[in-house]
């Protein structure tokens, strides 16, 4: 019986290395494909040049639906088709603007509005500037906020490594900030820029207004200019006029893009990568998310290009509508919800275009094991770090409510949010061989989960 | 006994974790030290901003021995002085030129002589150009080649996921194509870049003349003008005049600059970490080498504002001539031997400031085991991987002449060749925080080391 077991322990071994070596071998033709023919960095050309930033319910973000699904066509999937949801549809409106008074001196400072912030109007507010450094701080003075606009001056904590860990420390204050202000009566709030970069571009991103307070105008500050503020602030009274022009419209129909190869042993399991296809208007929505738009289709393009036949059904989504209100990726679980559908696994590419390091999952202990095994695999193309939590906005609803095991595709964090959602975020900042890259690790990922499934 | 034995066992590995958890600690104290007041990123401005590119023998080389002693004596080493040695002086001479004639038409090219080529002076060389994308290739068709300028247009192999893989495998073109060709009558070479870039920009680089063969004047020229070239030959004849003006000067003084702190335990133990002050004229030689310059005095600064009292003596090197010569880590090495210094360590950041990666190791397979053990301490700053087979230019004869195991710091090399000898390597190509955590891996590698020996 011992003899036994060691021959199948030995065949199992066995097995496996061979199991190993024929992935070995088709991740690298996966490579190969991608380092040597890819199309990602081309179509992120096109996506970022040819239409630019894309906010839900504008015309260029219907310009990329259509873009979206033109290419996924081109390139034979079984099925490719416009999904309908409804977006919110927030426009700028005009050019945001802060000007200082220091005594006798105007200057004017670099500033963006938040997203679903309302706008001042041309009349604009004005009031004397106080600065605070978090909630707790506001609270102590809170009897001199009224009539005043509120500085939230909260700095990245560089000791954070990974960047996108100062990102989730700081953005409590975009997101709740102005609101918390107005509370106290405050006209205004202008908050630093979530970034640790050393220009002074503005960082936008969206607020959320709580509704039992004044929806005051709020804008984000480059960090040069929050550095100033906060320096002159230190030897006398500033007063600020803000002038924003943001406001939506009623919400109106996206789409999400989406294209399919069905499974030809269970088709009935679905295996999702996507991207987000909005992105806020400063920039060319490059790295957030056109990266990730162009690494998804370059999945379905690499598969068919090698002849790849999934045993499992993959979905190959852009989203509609991540930055602003997540009814892309919402409509997409409902939606999957109600016709049954049962995803394995969901991959989401949306923390940038830049040189691979490797996945997060959010899933059982079991399920990060079985990925952990595949790393040896990952490896060689700089998809080395397997961590757990991630996953990406646009599949969390899956993740809530069908239990879908989600990873998010982890590139090197360093660069990021020197762009993340600023002017910045354009094509010239992807670098071709790091955005192909990763498309080589996520494509390994899916082919993986596909064949031994999660 | 048995028990005895384990309770030693149980003790060690007690002993090893206490020992893990102090360096963890002070590995992270390294870290925030370098990421909240890290001055390596200002260094590296004044560097190439203030100085520039700085060829061996140049005025600004002078300059910049200069500022790297003085930053040095600023830091209080116990001590810092210069070390003489003579070194190349090749100059460019004029601004290179190369005119395609086609037909009636006639085009500018983007080309940079070869390091150590001479000139063709005003009148310049002119003859048909003969594509070649190999030395095999060139032996076939040398019959033509008398009185033509051979085109050597062998690509970088984007197979390669590593980008110096490409780079060791498409450099001997750059090195010895001009002699190559001279051999069998070209009166000049063209090189393509030795780059992967989606840009124009020419990258120049050393060449080695055989002293058999006429030195013919060769120049690097920009991908995209060489994929133009390589087009039009396919259509017809094109003739280019070449045009350059490089030059030798007799060999002048050139300095390595050094700074040290004397061990406590072992002084005579000694420790290495460099990089290479030199840089090719076109840029500002900010990722080369710029940034190995500013990380190894980074390191100096993080271990004096610690604290830090090293066990042995721990070098700093800013290395006077790696790019046309290697003067200055020769004379390094052969003093090092003549004082009869026992060097157990040199590693070198010559890579670029790239986000880590990790190191690799030319020493025995116990060192490189001893290394692998320090991984967990070093992979939360990105530097995981351990590769065997690296080192440096400069440390390669310390290497060489005392079986000095040598290490390379390897940042992620994706970005590196599309500005290596460029005019685009500017300090606007660095980003703060990937040089700063490339500082903060050297810097916990080189207290490893010196805590425990190699």
């Amino acid at each position: 019986m011992k003899k036994f077991l060691s021959t199948i322990a030995i065949l199992l071994i066995v097995y496996t290395l061979n199991a190993q070596n024929d992935d070995s071998t088709f991740i690298s033709r996966i490579a190969d494909e991608i380092l040597v023919n890819g199309k990602a960095y081309d179509d992120l050309r096109e996506l970022t040049k040819q239409i630019g930033g894309r906010l839900s319910g504008s015309p260029q973000m219907v310009k990329a639906e259509q873009w979206g699904l033109k290419i996924f066509q081109s390139l034979n999937p079984d099925n490719a088709w416009l999904q309908e949801c409804t977006v919110p549809h927030w426009v700028r409106g005009g050019k945001d603007e802060a000007i200082a008074i220091n005594g006798r001196q105007k200057k004017s400072l670099d500033v963006i509005a938040l997203g679903n912030s309302l706008g001042s109007g041309k009349t604009g507010v004005a009031g004397n500037v106080v600065e605070v450094n978090s909630f707790e701080q506001l609270d102590v003075i809170k009897d001199i906020v009224k009539g005043k606009i509120v500085f939230y001056n909260y700095a990245f904590n560089p000791k954070f490594v990974k960047t996108f860990q100062a990102y989730s420390d700081a953005v409590r204050y975009r997101g709740g900030g102005a609101s918390q202000a107005a509370k106290y009566g405050a006209v205004g709030a202008i908050v630093r820029s979530m970034s640790e970069s050393t220009d002074n571009n503005p960082h936008t991103g969206s607020l959320r207004y709580d509704s039992a307070y004044k929806k005051i105008p709020a804008v984000a500050i480059g960090l040069k200019d929050a550095d100033w503020l906060s320096t002159e602030l230190k030897k006398g009274t500033i007063s600020i006029t803000l002038k924003t022009f943001g406001h939506f419209f009623p919400d109106t129909i996206g789409h999400n893009v989406i294209a399919e190869l069905r499974g030809s042993q269970f088709p009935n399991e679905y295996i999702d990568i996507g991207g987000h296809l909005d992105s806020w208007d400063p920039g060319e929505g490059a790295h957030d998310d056109g990266t990730g738009v162009v690494q998804t289709i370059e999945v379905l393009r690499v598969f068919k290009a090698l002849g790849y036949q999934p045993k499992r059904t993959i979905r190959f989504v852009l989203f509609a509508n991540e930055e602003n209100g997540l009814r892309g990726g919402t409509k997409y679980a409902e939606e999957a919800g109600s016709k049954g559908e049962k995803h394995i696994f969901a991959l989401e590419s949306d923390e940038g275009g830049f040189t691979p390091r490797g996945f997060s999952l959010t899933g059982s202990e079991e399920q990060y094991q079985k990925l952990k095994n595949w790393q040896p695999l990952l490896c060689p193309y700089g998809g080395c770090e397997f961590e757990t939590g991630g996953g990406g906005s646009d599949i969390g609803p899956l993740n809530r409510l069908q239990k879908t095991p989600v990873a998010g595709y982890m590139p090197d964090s360093q660069r990021y949010f020197d762009l993340h959602h600023a002017r910045n975020d354009v094509f010239e900042a992807v670098n071709k061989r790091e955005l192909e890259l990763g498309a080589v690790n996520i494509a390994a990922l899916i082919y993986l989960v596909d064949k031994y499934g999660l």
